[in-house]
């Protein structure tokens, strides 16, 4: 077995634990990534791509904002479709200046891998059944397999960023944890296009047919989805079927505009409000993820994961630099205080934009007029503009 | 049977029946309130007391606002506790100078049977078995028994603002009504008092032990009410169990300064939420609660009443003086946009404030992060504010 020794270990090398191991890094500590897959599978997963201000600035400051900032497109407005009638939320006006950026998720990681490369960061992939160990002591470890060999790497603390599926939290006693769950009846059907997007800006469409979504990667890539059964397959829907539903849901005028083309990629997602609480046992840290899902309205996903990693980040240079380990201490509790307020934001979105089979007729008028006087009172639509852009950390 | 020939037809000696009795009267439309019970009766109903501006508005174009703004009280805000931290909402600074009345709804009455009476309007009391007839015809009727005998009432328009279990609603055919409900799983256990209103405003509080509320009638008179199981009966509450329940939910200052006594009326209500469309039928047009009911959460019920009122007195008066029938014939979708926001309102409001027993427990946490955000943020509090003073009509 060889043991190499760090100050923390990430498991996850995803965009959360690259961005905190390159922040630690300029910082002056150190830290290991271990990611059970291989760098081009982290890099083939489609994922989110609408970042906060917050989730830029933390890019900026660990010196991997130079492409975003070159490729990635600002939007001042995001458009919501009450049934076939367009209204703009003007981000910027209402919240006095903030915006989001649209930069693919693979982009982000992309530009943390190249990073971290060049600074020699150790990122070790293909690391198989990575196992935490000594969680509530001062000198947790971590072992993997690779090549036939296990490896083992000591550290002071553990950051579990290896998603909702990852052994981070599966490594906390059941009885040590609590975790509240919620799982939408319906999913949504994504299809990815090399098209031009249809709208310069997204557009969230509440229709009697259910809800859809107009997003998009770049100026040549676009990112549809519509809600569908959670028992529909990917193989029922035709790209033909596809555009001609997602067509029905859109205001006229937008339907009529819009570039089809064949589907470069075409799959299926549930929608589940996932949280456990505490996000700290003994020595481990949860980030992202691994102790948090939203569902995809409101593009909270991985915004949520950056909020952690700024108060870890900011939690262990104090601890370092100063001794201070109050910022580890409150961690769980100051992180966990803005999840649950981008929980309520994308639970609130998706109750209000979707169609629920299941939901009594007096519930579902509710819903419809929380849109229409959400859309209809100025200072409504600031909190949706000010949660859109992304409450501060 | 004698008949009497009037203009308008009005079901019901409540406030909004005569409120639209007394604004057509002053604008020369004649109309006849016919009411069930004795005035006696009406009078000693307890009902809330919180009026918005666009009602207390009312009342004085009415001629009727002269002891309401004597003895009424101004509220420039309401307190919201969270689990013993006292918040409160600036409605007046909110709002940008809009407050709330608290003047009892037994005083409104009063004072509006008084104004009938100065004027010599017909309000007929213990009117037995109304009936509407030829509804659908240009010459709608009612009939009622009194004293022994069959009276007839002919009119252009009949109104129904005879509540919720009124023969209005009742007697339009099932399939030309759809009807919305929502029943609470919890009733309020209400208590008044002749003791001095432990707060100048009102205070909603939300406790671990369910939701409480201390309201007032006048500085002499306090209201208070507890949640409490749908099955709980009055005689389960003596008066030292509702007070030391009701301390147990308020913040420990509040509790500290409660001045208790006897009860002079204690009660238990159901919550309900409940809307018919359309609310016209014919030529027979709902008002109030015989329409539409909502939990007492938020104070909307006489409010939305008014509401009613208001649309219905300017489509008449435009029929009346200038033969213009488009504010009659939207009546319904008219009032029905301002009903559904004052549902969602109550809705909302009581959805945040009680414990709901059956609620899975990420809904549970989804409430709590709604009124932390809610208590949080500045554009959240408006929305808050301006929907408590009340929407423009």
């Amino acid at each position: 077995m060889t043991t190499i020794k760090t100050k923390v270990g990430i498991i996850g090398g995803g965009p959360s634990g690259l961005l905190l191991s390159q922040l630690l890094d300029l910082k002056g500590i150190d830290s290991v990534v271990l990611e059970r897959k291989s760098r081009e599978y982290v890099l083939s997963r489609i994922r989110a791509g609408v970042l906060e201000q917050g989730f830029t600035d933390l890019m900026r400051e660990a010196g991997v904002g130079e492409r975003m900032d070159r490729e990635g497109e600002i939007h001042d407005g995001v458009v919501i479709s009450d049934n076939g009638v367009e209204h703009r939320i003007d981000l910027k006006g209402l919240t006095g200046g903030d915006t989001v950026m649209v930069y693919g998720q693979t982009e982000v990681t992309r530009d943390l891998y190249d990073a971290r490369e060049a600074r020699g960061g150790k990122v070790i992939h293909d690391a198989d059944n990575v196992q935490p160990h000594d969680l509530t002591t001062d000198a947790p470890y971590l072992t993997y397999e690779k090549d036939g060999e296990t490896h083992r790497v000591d550290c002071d603390f553990i950051v579990g960023a290896d998603g909702f599926h990852g052994v981070s939290r599966k490594s906390i006693p059941a009885d040590q944890i609590r975790e509240y769950e919620k799982v939408y009846p319906f999913g949504w059907l994504g299809i990815l296009s090399e098209t031009k997007p249809v709208n310069d800006e997204l557009i969230y469409a509440r229709s009697d047919r259910g809800f859809a979504l107009c997003s998009l990667r770049s100026q040549v890539l676009s990112r549809y989805y519509v809600q569908v059964p959670l028992d529909d397959k990917v193989e029922d829907w035709s790209d033909e079927r596809f555009w001609d539903e997602l067509k029905a849901r859109l205001p006229e005028d937008v339907a009529a505009r819009l570039e089809t083309g064949p589907s470069i990629e075409k799959s299926i997602a549930p929608l589940r409000s996932f949280v456990c609480e505490p996000m700290r046992y003994g020595n481990l840290f949860l980030a992202g993820d691994a102790a948090h899902i939203v569902p995809p309205t409101g593009a909270k996903g991985l915004n949520s994961a950056a909020s952690d990693i700024y108060y870890l980040y900011h939690a262990m240079i104090a601890y370092y630099d100063e001794g201070d380990a109050s910022g580890l201490d409150s961690y769980s509790e100051t992180a966990l205080r803005r999840v649950w307020k981008a929980q309520r934001f994308s639970w609130w979105m998706t109750s209000m934009l979707h169609q629920f089979p299941d939901h009594p007729e007096f519930e579902q008028k509710m819903q419809e007029t929380e849109l229409d006087y959400f859309l209809g009172s100025e200072a409504a639509r600031i909190t949706l503009a000010e949660n859109y852009v992304g409450l501060p950390f």
